[in-house]
């Protein structure tokens, strides 16, 4: 069988852990071969030293999806969970795990406000204290995808119905049955 | 079926990437499916921006000990060429990855005035001529493995031999059948 790779996108604090493990923990029930890329494990492992900068969260997010490649070759279901503010940069990731499977984007959308109150992290609130810079959504931009393969609005969904959205449409493509 | 890592270290042109790309031929020709990790490409697509500090290339070794883990965990037959030289960190990476599966370290062994002569990317050269500094073997330590799975003897073998050599050692531990 072969891999693919789903790639949940969104602001910090918009869900995109919560409904990618929800996902990754659905598919390694129905038996495949799961590999959970999430943003903080992923910074450790492989992008130790970079920053906030556009070009190092570029290099970051390409760097994930070489891997994100390799492993989808190897036939795995990989389930990213990363920021990646840039809509080229999700483009160029896009055609490199199109080289080897399916690629489905997943905008894991909630407003600002809705971010900024959940604020899993204390990013937001460090932020406004001024003890970090280069907070996606706040001094640093996010670029909504277009026309991403499905829009979660995490604000209105609980996260089972966000992560039953993702693998509905996993079915329409055709990349996993129900 | 379950994946694997071969890793070929050694000196700047002692014949690993040769006799990696041997192997991961006759591995593809067996119907596996081959993931080739080698020092420059994966310097590229993992570690750009890093040096040649022992820190830095520990950080690169371990960095694709951990891209190792996740293609053997997903079933790849791995196969990495990558100078590694420091034994410590040999031991991390094949901790690492046998979590995943087995881990076969070859060490392909050339005296450095063989490498020297060789000089297949001019890195000898470039540091006699003062142009590089860290070049291992040179200014830079490498430490011999003392236990490998297979030890390579390039000045006395063929190419073809010493790849032999290495699928006859997966054959003796079971990993892949002749």
């Amino acid at each position: 069988m072969s891999g693919f790779t789903v790639w949940l996108t969104g602001l910090p604090s918009a869900g995109k852990t919560t409904v990618g493990d929800l996902v990754a923990a659905a598919l390694a029930n129905r038996g495949l071969l799961v590999e959970r890329l999430d943003g903080d494990i992923v910074r450790e492992h492989l992008s130790a030293g970079l920053g906030f900068s556009r070009e190092d969260r570029d290099m970051n997010v390409i760097r994930i999806g070489w891997v994100a490649s390799r492993l989808t070759r190897a036939g795995a279901a990989v389930v990213v969970s990363v920021i990646a503010p840039y809509a080229e940069t999700r483009r160029t990731v896009r055609l490199l795990v199109e080289e080897q499977g399916p690629f489905v984007e997943v905008h894991v959308h909630a407003s600002i406000e809705a971010c900024r109150r959940r604020d899993v992290k204390g990013l937001y609130r460090r932020a406004s204290l001024g003890e970090i810079g280069h907070l996606t959504g706040v001094s640093d931009p996010y670029e909504n995808p277009e026309a991403p393969d499905v829009r979660l609005e995490t604000e209105s969904e609980e996260p089972r119905e966000s992560a039953e959205r993702v693998l509905g449409r996993l079915d329409e493509r055709g990349i996993v049955r129900r």
